[in-house]
């Protein structure tokens, strides 16, 4: 065979990408034929070879962290693409933990008996052929990797072009261990788009014949991109614009908590805070209480007019820098220590800005009035809603399903943390002894 | 308000378009608040205006077909085309049907209590706003509508423009039915797109900040455009490519009946078998039994080179007509009095057949052996699998579900038939008393 660089050189963009995508659907048989032992086994072999080659790993990264350098990416951007001896531990222990936890294929999810004596079974399937679009950090390739192939799907992973090198190497190892430890792992089962050509995308997601789902894992620029263009389902969230609202019935200490924590615990993150919305009729006593909780971690408060004036109107100086909220702010994921603040009639009012604002993600109400939480409850469609509870428990990690490969605001398919069971389809198999239709 | 063709006539087709689909998302609030009584009392409010107006409802219809004369549809087209008396009143029993069933909404999929105390539960929401796109035959307007109502979704219609008349009668009935039972009704719950501008339906599912899912029901043709064009996500089949592997070790009788009822039962339908594989030590007997069977219903077979020559060796002239099949024939769906035959020589080769030309609906195989038995109902990876019993049997009434609105091939989403459950998502409620992220 000539070398990969050669073979690739004579083909055109479409071939490139139809063949990978053949060869992902190729592996999907045998993939989905694998018991939870081969798979584990496979995974430990990988958590291995990543540890084993940490040198190998270093080398890699350091000709992507040069490009990096070169093209200009900012200090934070070159801390997310590197990967140092904790980083690459990281991985293996991910892909360990994944061993561990249980095979979501097979699982009987539902059983009837029909009166003909037909037996159902709706039997937890693999999905099939998986892309992965993210950007910068390369150990998302061992994670997806590692997450889509216990789940028995095949994964086709396009991550950054500043993280080529890294990122095959990854899975070059994570295939390499994985076959010399199970020999029916099919080699094709974990692929890496070998070219930095935006255009691959575009191409590669055309391709329904072969792929069944594309998870774009980035920021909003990205995912629209590739939602735009996508002929296979694309699983997503856009951005984590979350609210929470602080009813006139809430207990003001547990307000201040999940406030606190909800904004300030990890604010750059998709469930993290961004509007906090606040009853009229508490709105004098809370904002000014709210303001000096946040100051000493210097948040900048973007209020409306009502808002704005409670809190210039403080008796002590505004603890917090308070600026006017523009409409658009109210639309923004700040990802940063800002919070939009306002002033509402009622829990309806709550509802209907996070229906126009929100982003369908993660929201919270704070009341000791079972009847309001439950019209917010009702009224507010997202993935998650909370009664009491901070808005950063949206994560798989915390709702139990072990590792996660993301958050869905989407309605068809899965909604919420993606974990292990949530990378599965379902067949129906009907058990008959000759049954016939009248 | 001036007459709606002006109204609509002032304002362009994306104006027309997004205005239809932003009233649904409204619509929807309200249509997600309602008790399972409350829609109940509208269904039947429903039903009864259409039965009452069934004069009218066959003057809009007798104007349809005029209209569909001079398009000059074939004589199969138009009496699909048709309301009657007996249709009419099929539609009503439809929604009455589908009011007896369990509502949808509400259901605890899931629940648990985590360490800290929070409890999630997973609950059944509606979709949202959803678009049904079909061909012919008006009562799907009833049919699509009142499942989607049940469900707590807002339905936009486009039938073919050859039923524009019917099917925006039947919609008008039915919303003016409900207003009047329910005053909560929101009137914008069904719509039927009124223009059968063929431009509507790209602009339709460009509209993704309001429409939540389209569900195209018709040809491979209609069904691939769709696909093409939408934004949104789509769930489908597009045609119905079913397979019947009669295995060495299958009883003959058994397997006789089998495939008798999965060609002829119906065979215009897209769970009926297009291709029957014989195992190879078999064929030899098999394939002319089935070729006698068939003969009574005029089966032309359309046979692969080693099935040929076994019938065309058959001491007695072949009953059914034998022609050689081509590639193509293993791809289409006859719909027809048609059955591609190919023989096979194992398991293993059945299942990779059906890999390559088959569509992933619904599969079947005979045998009493449940090792191979196994084998087929894991690699084959179709909606639904059944072992000893007809493909016929992939519908929603056949599994329980009630009424149906289509069949899914998808992966992501519903699979198999789609009844009242299918046609809900969900969303997570967290219930806490003041926990926060450590």
């Amino acid at each position: 065979m000539p070398p990969l660089a050669l073979y690739w050189g004579r083909m055109s963009l479409t071939e490139q990408m139809t063949q990978l995508a053949r060869q992902a659907k190729e592996a999907c048989r045998t993939l989905a034929r694998l018991t939870p032992a081969e798979k584990n086994t496979a995974l430990g072999a990988m958590a291995a070879a990543l540890e084993r080659q940490a040198g190998a790993l270093k080398s890699a990264n350091a000709r992507d962290l040069e490009t990096g350098a070169e093209m200009g990416l900012s200090a934070a951007m070159l801390d997310r693409l590197k990967l140092d001896e904790t980083r690459i531990a990281g991985m293996a222990r991910g892909l360990r933990e994944v061993a561990a936890l249980p095979d979501p294929v097979g699982r009987v999810l539902e059983e009837r008996t029909r009166p003909n004596g037909l037996r159902l079974r709706k039997v937890s399937t693999p999905i099939g052929v998986i892309v992965i679009i993210y950007e910068s950090r390369p150990n998302v390739t061992a994670d997806a990797a590692g997450l889509c192939f216990k789940s028995g799907n095949a994964t086709i992973l396009r991550g950054g072009k500043e993280a080529l090198h890294s990122n095959r190497l990854i899975a070059q190892l994570m295939v390499e261990a994985a076959g010399e430890a199970l020999p029916a792992f099919p080699p094709h089962a974990i692929q890496v788009v070998p070219t930095a050509d935006r255009q691959a995308i575009p191409e590669l997601l055309a391709l329904t014949a072969y792929i069944d789902l594309c998870m774009p894992r980035g920021g909003e620029g990205l995912i629209r991109a590739v939602a735009q263009c996508s002929k296979v389902p694309v699983i997503k969230h856009y951005k984590g614009v979350c609210h929470v609202f602080v009813d006139r019935n809430a207990d003001p200490e547990m307000a201040e908590r999940i406030v606190l924590n909800a904004k300030c615990q990890r604010p750059g993150v998709c469930n993290a805070m961004e509007t906090l919305l606040v009853d009229r009729p508490i709105a004098p006593q809370f904002l000014p209480r709210i303001a000096r909780l946040l100051a000493p971690h210097h948040v900048e408060l973007r209020a409306d007019s009502a808002a704005a004036a409670i809190l210039r109107a403080d008796a002590a100086a505004p603890p917090c820098r308070v600026k006017d909220a523009t409409d658009a702010d109210f639309f923004t994921e700040h990802n940063d220590y800002i919070l939009n603040v306002r002033v509402v009639d009622d829990v309806q009012q709550a509802a209907q800005h996070i229906a126009h604002y929100g982003s369908a993600h993660s929201d919270a109400i704070v009341t000791a009035n079972p009847d309001t939480a439950r019209t917010f409850l009702q009224d507010v469609d997202s993935a998650a809603v909370y009664w009491n509870a901070s808005t950063r428990f949206t994560d798989g990690g915390q709702f139990g399903m072990g590792a996660e490969i993301g958050i869905s605001t989407d309605k068809v398919g899965v909604r919420g943390p993606m974990g292990l069971e949530e990378l599965t389809s379902y067949k129906w198999i009907g058990l008959g002894d000759g049954q016939v239709r009248a």
